[in-house]
């Protein structure tokens, strides 16, 4: 369903609704999770989108996008909206606060409403009118989602340049290929990155589509129905989406989480990949191997002139955290009704937590993407070990070709 | 890269390729799995799909088509294919021979092929040219899924018609909303349907997307190279995803796993949805709360007469299994170098499983909604329970149109 | 609560119960799962142990001895009880069948009391007297995991014993020791070895804790009241676990599940210190290491004298199905009242699985270790590659001795 | 093997090793985690007790401690331990700066290690002799875990007090038995807690021998071979163990999880069994069964009258992460060789969040239980709906009375 006219309009109010305009992660956010080991599995730009300061901002955002569909569509007084916009800045809000109260109902909407609406004054009645807490914190989730994916998805292409740049580089470079860890038939380096650029794609091409297609605003109202908007109620929810720039749903979906289900499976994936590379990685730098090194080699506390392949490694011990909770996120889809005792509840921390890991995991893959010496001498000394001088890789370098084609052409 | 001259001529060819012409499941298949358990947790026809039979003639028939290709390209005489496609019959093999034999090499491929090739005499050193095992259990594996969907997609759809027809009915029949557990407001039967059928559809067009994208043929020989095939090495792949109905791969992904994990996710969720109707079922047919029930209800041992909603309580029984082989799956994701050394061994069980449990949780829905008796009467009860009169979810019966909209739209 | 008297007079009772007295797996008995795959993933007699055959037996033992302590406390007459011992025979039951029959009620207990109150004729209203299907299903499943535990704590007292014995030889064989896959200092293989067994024995320990002392008898009746017997509920549990070797429970556990999740977390540490092992073993066995090999190694498909250490990799592969499965009997922990809707069904498959994953990888490093070559030669050679002469695991034979010594004494 | 004179003498050292006296949480410590869900998700003084405050205060403790030890045995000076323990001091460290720098190495101990020998000036050449960062974070770990599990376990201990007083008081307050949702036969709402009673005590009676016998000091240098000390190795292990009151290893665990597996287990078998309570708190407290009641219920932004159940939904949603947490460690367990590349990293985060997430959930629990309203006359007249006459559960008093009684003896 399309309505023209109010997208339109919409459009010329946006500059009505003040925080919205936040499209970037405020230098100031601070991540939300611990500083101590955050510096290994946090790595890169997503721990702070997803921290307190973040989901504050996009909850005030989505409460002041409200009121501002709720004035065009006379719901609400115009004066009211624009009241509402000018308090719901976080730098009104403690999370810290906000969180403490949270206790009391569950959940931190409604402390957060109480206080917006206490700022707002005469306009406070017209405060997350129609709204349920979990309308304001679905739709935050998902343009904290939205907003986290931006530098994840920006990591994850990086490593697909790098790794189109090895393919590209080392098309003929020879190696031995190994199976079951053995050695087995010669292969390229070029291949081997060629493999990694494959997957990197195909899983941040997924993971741009569930962006694109599958982040949408939740409003429905207590029970998912609407209930005080009648007919009007699919227009306040076009004009949400219109405004927030995620996707209209058919439906409130407060229990039907498939769109929760949909990204975790696909940062599940993105971090499988990440860990493919990065054990590969690891291996080629063995002393024993050593076909590839860590530039920027991380030293121990036993052993200060120890070159360990940091970066490969911390992007291993990031993406592990990954598919348990996925299996969290899909364990909690059977939600009760219309709307969820505990499971609901249950998402919170896992989501925030998978798109930290997976974008930590993304962040370190490109450092040591980046920073990776290739040594193509021992590779070509490793091949003569087991290889019969008569065995080819020939087709290696079509099929390089195939994968750099891909890549360009774009999902 | 399209190959058309090639993909008109192996169309025609593909009578000669004996065992592909079997594209539903045989009656005769033995599903894989206990069967003192199976009514339970194995119930529709995902579990036959995805027994040894399917597997066993799914690597033949990969043999068989491949052996077909390479004799259209010159690779192997004509001759040679068609006794291989003659040998290539499931009657021929026993799984539990390949699969005691297996033990040795790591994989049944090792001792099925051997067996071929005695079977198929002189044209024995034209078996499973340039191939890998992994190239075969891949592509049988995608066979496999891609069949094994087939009864698991018609499951979701029938239960996708099911809700429509319930949110259809009652677009307008008032229930009291339940949030938390707790009565919230009124909401219509029908909406709760359309949720349903909402989430079952999404569940069901990503599904539907794996299938359709994300099951490719595996050829790529020992390391991936295509090595003995030159620059003849992607027409083989073309035409062996040609012959039988698969995606052809940019490249060899024996260790590029992204295409597991996205069935997987697809997976995961679709049994995530089944498992929220479900659980909306048994709790609506709670004694006390008697809004809906099974049809058929089961018995106890200890009671008899009892009405257990045991269509719905299997399905929660059967879909719990599948986050943790989600899990399983995605931490199986780190195959090293061109093949791994455990990690694709670690796949097989899980994604057989994940079949059988989405499967079986899908076929106990239908069932669930086929033999649901609705009870509008008390609905009515329960909603004067706590409801005042002046509220009205008017916009349900908009937001039912919506959702039987889209659903007739499709993806 | 000890009853002196029953238990002493129960134990003379025994013989009257038929099939109680087949400790032993029987050789007839059929693996549960495919064959084609479980020549890798199912090595062992676990598989069988978990059968089908080995649930109907189970089941069977639970009804005759159900029979015998009622018969011995005067609630059925003791020819009842022996009449239900002489129909209770697996042999007159067809799991297919049972599995079928099992969809209308929701658990094949159902359709097996009806078969055997029909073959028990005019004892058939003695059968199953108080009981309820979770009560015999439960208690099936404690036998079946008991036994199914004899061979898996087998294979991982045999790894033990092999871990030791390489401790003891290799004392004083020094190695490099690796950090991050890259060369630290010296370590010697037998501390190497000796950390392997003291993870062995920690695991299989804690196993036999778990078998010892939480596989406990179910009886409860209908809703776990024990309602049929009055005050003397609790006398037949008491004579149920003296008759079956199970532990006493204090209560009916039907929604208490701790029991399951304290197996699983047991099986879980034992899958995983055999990945570890086994990861050590697939690294060492690289070509380019070389420091240990499988001296049955498996050839491949594309190349036949390839020498994969099969036996590594296949409990790697087994292995790798553990931690879900955990996740997934963990996540069905949430019963409701007093007998759950979904989450009961929920454990049968994972349980299973989990035996039979867990039991595989123990028997493939079994396999693993006693045809393992090493070769210190290679460890000298490559020792010699980053070492500085002065650095001397001195302590590390002191360790050994540890090690070794622990592993005398026992738990 | 025990030194008693290094235990007696190590004991009257203690009070110069600074920061070990602290076994209490400090009211300062920051919790690691977000405010904002906090209060939901973070109930409890668990979340401060993994905080980084902790964490940094017991890396401190673990070198201080260190150094005491190895000055004990004349492998530093006195002076130079005591100069130790005066510099590690938490208030001169910032987790954040620790945290940033650990990029550069993989973990936080490599540049703690650097600014604690800068401030010891002198001394600085005696700090962290012979240790590996592993050493250091992985005892601190257990430290740290032991801390937590203190304020965990008594409120699990609370949980089951209120248990069994509800059991108690309820012995004889007659209710029906639901199975599979549905009303079944007459049980009592004491059997009903004495089931969560013997389920808490169980839970946390494991949890209790894994942190008396299983959380083990680590220490072992580069390559676990406790190579600087050669005989005297041991002995420092043994006085670590004494002075930081863990248990002393057999061996250095470095890359032997079975102590993480076992810990990881125990606290997702406590965190299912407070859902199993929570879940059927949250179905008592339905409108349509309301048997019992949360004294101090949320309400909704909605709906500010409504009476949620906040306290058991609150622990559901917060036990709900879990599984997927054990999930995560249990797949972490194949450490390569000596010192792992990633699994251990892949530990850290895990291993905090399923602390928090339990802790959380067992305090919510604690909340739930002690603020519960129940309702007999309710459960009276919900009997009366299905039940006949004749139905007595009068064996549910005896089975009330076994389980106060195993819960008086304890363990």
């Amino acid at each position: 369903m399309t309505h023209p006219a109010m997208s339109e309009i919409i459009g010329g109010q946006l500059d009505r609704v003040g925080p919205v305009h936040t499209p970037t992660v405020r230098a100031s956010m601070k991540p939300h999770t611990s500083s101590l080991f955050d510096g290994v599995l946090a790595r890169g730009e997503v721990a702070a989108a997803v921290g307190d300061d973040a989901w504050l901002t996009a909850m005030l955002q989505v409460e002041a996008a409200l009121a501002q569909v709720q004035a065009f569509s006379g719901l609400i007084p115009q004066a009211d909206a624009d009241a509402i916009a000018g308090c719901a800045r976080p730098e009104h809000f403690d999370p810290a606060d906000l969180g403490a109260r949270a206790a009391a109902s569950g959940n931190p909407v409604v402390p957060l409403v109480e206080t917006l609406r206490a700022l707002a004054g005469p306009a406070g009645p017209s405060v997350h009118l129609g709204a349920t807490s979990q309308d304001i914190l679905d739709t935050a989730g998902m343009l904290v989602a939205s907003q986290a994916l931006r530098p994840l998805l920006a990591d994850l292409a990086a490593c697909a340049e790098l790794a189109a740049r090895l393919a590209r580089e080392h098309r003929d470079t020879r190696m031995i290929g190994r199976t079951l860890l053995r050695q087995a038939v010669p292969t390229t380096f070029g291949l081997k990155a060629a493999g990694w650029l494959s997957g990197l794609d195909a899983a941040r091409w997924r993971l741009e589509q569930v962006r694109r297609e599958r982040l949408a605003v939740q409003f429905g109202g207590a029970a998912g129905t609407l209930a005080p908007f009648g007919d009007d109620g699919p227009d306040v929810v076009e004009g949400l989406a219109t405004l927030l720039g995620l996707t209209e749903p058919v439906l409130p979906w407060h229990t039907e989480r498939t769109r929760v289900a949909d990204l975790a499976g696909a940062l599940g994936a993105a971090a499988g990949i990440v860990a493919k590379v990065a054990r590969d990685l690891t291996l080629m730098a063995q002393d024993e191997v050593d076909e590839a090194s860590d530039g920027s080699p991380g030293g121990s506390s036993a052993m200060p002139h120890k070159r360990n392949p940091v970066a490969a490694v911390c992007a291993l011990g990031s993406a592990g955290s990954a598919p348990g909770l996925v299996a969290s996120l899909l364990a909690a889809m059977a939600h009760e009704h219309e709307r969820a005792a505990g499971a609901w509840h249950a998402e919170w921390r896992p989501l925030r937590e998978l798109l930290v890991c997976t974008g930590s995991a993304a962040a370190w893959l490109r450092a040591a993407l980046e920073r990776l010496l290739v040594h193509p001498d021992v590779m070509r000394a490793n091949l003569s070990r087991t290889t019969r001088s008569d065995e080819s890789p020939d087709a290696a370098g079509v099929l390089v070709d195939r994968a750099l084609q891909a890549h360009a052409k774009g999902p």
